[in-house]
This record gives C-alpha cells, sequence and structure tokens, in this order.
C-alpha cells in the first residue's frame, strides 16, 4: 500500500496553505514535514508541490489529493467502529466548498443537523463555483455547493432548486437617485453593489432590461456588508430575499422593479464513493433546502 | 513623462486578476492589453508581470503599481476641476482593504457618509492583515483598515480604538455541553468555530486560560455564517460586541465566561500623499470608529 504517512503531509501543507501550519497541525517539526514531502517525490521521480506561497499541487500532487481525499471519506465509514486506528486521533473532519450567500443564510440548518448527529466537525470554503469545483476536482473538498450542474468525473450532482435574488435599495435611494422612474438606463446610472469581480448578477438583471457593457458599482465582498450597504443607501443590488426577510416586512428595502427577480439554481456536488458521513450530510443538506430554496425560474 | 496607457494596462491586470477581465474594464481587446504589457517589459528590458493564474506583479511591477495608485490619487483632487481630462472618463473609485468584521458592522456607515459627500464609488477588498499591507505596498489600494500598528513606508497609520469580541455560545450549547463547568479544559474540549486558518482570537483566549496546542473546531469563513452557527449551537467563539447586540439582549447568544474578552485594535493605513478624498474618507473613517468602538484594554 501507499506510505500515507507522506500523503498526509501532502495534503496537510495544502489544506493549511503552508509548511508551518502543516507542521503545526501534524505535531511534527516544519522540517520533518519537508523530509516527507520530498522522500514523496523521490519515490515517485516528480514533484508534488510546487513552492509558491502558498504551495500549490502539481497535476501529480492534485491526483494525490483527490485519492487521500476519499480514502479520509472511506475511513469516516470505520472511525465509529475502530476508533483507536487512525493515528491523528483527532475527530473527523469534513471540508465543503460552498457560495458565500449560502453559508450566510440556510446553510447553517443543514450543518447544524449534520453535526448535531456526527460529532463531525466541518471546513467550510467560501468559493466562487469555479474554484470550488477546482477543488473537488482537485480533492480538497468532500463535497461543493454551488450554481453549476455538471458534475466532475467521480462525483454527482443534486439540484436543490434555487436562491431568489430581488433588486433592493433603501427607500431613501430610490427617493434620491430614481425619482424620475425606473428603467434599465435609469439604473445603470445610479450606483449599484456588486459582491466582488465574479458577481455577474447585477450585469443579468440589466442585460435583460436591454443594458449591455458598464454601469457604476461599489464592490462589497461580505453578505452582510452588502445587506448594510443597501440599508445606508449606497446603491441597489440582488440580495437573498431569505436574508432579508425582516428588512422587507418593516420597509427599510424595497423592490426597484416589483416582480423582476433571478433565481439562482443551486447543486450539491459529492463524491459518489463519499462514506457515510457524506451521505448523511447530503440527506440534511436536501431536507434543509427543500425548506429555504424556490423552484427555479427563469427571469 | 511616463506612458501611463501601459501603466494603466499593468494596474488593470492585477487589479481585475486577469487578462481577460482586464480588457473588458479597459474596452479594449484581450491581446491589445498583452501587447501593452510586452511593450512596458520591452521598454524596461525586464518582466513587471509573472503570467500566473492570476497574475501577479514582479517586484518591479509593484513599485509600478505603487506609483499608478499614488498618481491616481492625485488625479482624484483635480477631478472636479478637470474632468474631460480623464480618458476613462469614469466615476472615481477609491481601492480600500479591510477586516470581514468591520466590513459587517461598522465600516458601512463611515463609507455612506464619505459615498454621500464625495460621490466616490467604493472598491473593497476583505483581506487578512498581512495581505492587506502587502497590497498597501504594492499600491493596490488607497487605504487598509487592519490590526497592525505599523505602518508602510510612504503611509501613516491612524490607531482607531479597538473591536470587543466576547467569547459566546447559544444556551442550550452551553447545557448540553458545558454543564460540568466551563474553564479552559473544558472549553478545549468542545466544539470551537473558527473563521479561517489565520483566525487566532479562539487561540488567544484558550491561551489565556492556560490551554496551548489544538482544540476541536469548525471552520467558517462569513461574518454572518459564524453567527448563525452559534446560535444554532454548533461551537463557541469570539464574536463582534457590535453585531450580536440583539442576540445577547434577547439571550440567544451568552457569555461563555463572563467578563473576559478581547480587544482587537485597528488601524486605518493611508497613503501620505493621498489626495482629498482620502483624507475627506479618513476623516469619516476616524468619527465613525469614535462611535462604535472601545478604547482597547488588555485581556
Amino acid at each position: 500500500m501507499f506510505d500515507y504517512k507522506l500523503l498526509a503531509a501532502l495534503a496537510t501543507v495544502v489544506e493549511q496553505a503552508g509548511f508551518e501550519r502543516a507542521a503545526q497541525r501534524l505535531g511534527l517539526s516544519q522540517s520533518a514535514v519537508s523530509q516527507r514531502i520530498k522522500l514523496l517525490e523521490m519515490r515517485l521521480g516528480q514533484p508534488v508541490l510546487v513552492r509558491s506561497t502558498p504551495p500549490q499541487p502539481t497535476a501529480l500532487g492534485q491526483r494525490l489529493l483527490n485519492h487521500v481525499q476519499q480514502v479520509r471519506l472511506l475511513e469516516g465509514d470505520l472511525q465509529q467502529l475502530v476508533p483507536t486506528l487512525d493515528e491523528e486521533a483527532r475527530t473527523e473532519r469534513l471540508r465543503v466548498a460552498l457560495n458565500a450567500d449560502s453559508l450566510a443564510t440556510w446553510w447553517v440548518e443543514a450543518a447544524s443537523g449534520f453535526c448535531d448527529e456526527s460529532g463531525v466537525l466541518l471546513d467550510q470554503l467560501v468559493e466562487d463555483q469555479a474554484v470550488g469545483l477546482k477543488r473537488m476536482r482537485a480533492g480538497e473538498v468532500a463535497a461543493c455547493l454551488c450554481a453549476s450542474a455538471r458534475p466532475v468525473a467521480g462525483a454527482r450532482a443534486l439540484a436543490l432548486g434555487a436562491m431568489r435574488y430581488r433588486a433592493l435599495a433603501s427607500p431613501a435611494f430610490v427617493a434620491r437617485h430614481l425619482a424620475g422612474g425606473i428603467d434599465g438606463a435609469a439604473l445603470a446610472r445610479v450606483p449599484a453593489i456588486v459582491y466582488g469581480p465574479d458577481d455577474r448578477l447585477q450585469h443579468r438583471y440589466l442585460a435583460a432590461l436591454g443594458v449591455e457593457g458598464g454601469f457604476l458599482h461599489h464592490l462589497c465582498p461580505s453578505s452582510e456588508g452588502f445587506v448594510r450597504m443597501a440599508e445606508a443607501g449606497l446603491g441597489w443590488g440582488l440580495i437573498p430575499e431569505l436574508q432579508v426577510q425582516r428588512q422587507l416586512a418593516d420597509g427599510r428595502l424595497r423592490d426597484v422593479l416589483p416582480g423582476r427577480c433571478i433565481d439562482v439554481p443551486l447543486y450539491w456536488h459529492s463524491w459518489r464513493m463519499g462514506g457515510e458521513h457524506l451521505e448523511r450530510l447530503t440527506r440534511h443538506v436536501e431536507r434543509t433546502a427543500r425548506r429555504w430554496l424556490v423552484a427555479p425560474a427563469a427571469l
């Protein structure tokens, strides 16, 4: 069999994004961790890590990480029967990548049901969907929650429903900037709020109103900050309905164009051979999604 | 003078994290952007960008970016007098790096006052403090809000006060996991919530209670998700007092050890020659911080 001491060193360096933290996590010296990576590379005759900051796996390194992740998931099933077999004797962890708006809203209910039952600890990563799926492919995460329907090899993708986004602003913002009537052209001339360079929701909303090209916008990569900026009248933006039920009820936020929304479908990607814990988490995710997400509709 | 078309291409590729998005932003073809970078490198006889994903500036590239950022800030002062001089004819933008918990809480009030007055749009980046200051040094941001007191060359650091963090959990979590009494050893045996690999607050809290080394924890890189996890009884963690006044008042969250907190000092780093807009933002930040932050105290 493979030497899992060496493979665990590789996985930990990538997961912890550095040799020093990997050493802390493994309870080894930094040079012992380095030694293990070098030994692995000598045996393979090829590098497994690019020594950048943070270290990146090579293509071969990624295939090994993928393997380690799957072995860990399989070990999870046996853990309760044979806890003493685990050399690291640590509580089990599951790593998942997910979109920021889910983590800020409905996701925690699914996580809570799962952790209560299983005692597993969660390593949650917030990633744009392209990166989340890259991490799946590289074996760095056991599952990924994102808007892409296409599963990576060895995984399946489960359609969960959609998050409904409404274009919202404060009444004061509308009164100040949009008193002359609201259409696509008017919206493009007043500041929008955009989560970050990969957030295309505001672009899509304006495109459906016939506006192509650039528009004024702030960047705000925080789900909570985004809502606060909208409440403070700094701009309009697409916000998950789930996140602002109170603000909609008490009138702090209003639709800029009532009746128009964007439904973003969400898919749960998980390894087929992921083991019992991953199956259980999947069941909790499905159940919670059914309660909170909507059936996707076209714009 | 320098050829600012070339320098703007460099800055945009780095800011947009890629050639394709830089081309969109500049309204050029991707090959035209590439061409400008190559021409810049030919004139300098040295590379300015490492063609990784995303592209990274070389040391020389960073010095040029720093220069571009400062020139843009200075242009900002003249903008109102001579708006037609700006070739890109776009609304002015200010890029700032800040910590996630500020963006989720008090920051928006400062931003709101500033944007109302100036009409400037904000590019906000959430960064760990080491990265935020690296971006200052590289000239990628005009200002940075973080816990480090030491200014980078050419900038000043203003002490704003501190965010007070309290170690909180749900009453159900305490009843279930900590009924036998709460001390450092007991806390280290039940799940904590940690924002990400760079969040050392829980480590510091436990260290002050005599616990060294590892402890059980979930990772949750979302300010709002962190609070939701604590409310759902998934773990205990250090949360800005500012963010959970409601939950503390209605009893959804409670101190695990009343009277113990961690005050994290915050500093506002900004370029000395940053121009009028940056001065004005600085005044708003100072004023808002005075209202929301506390005078730092030792643990």
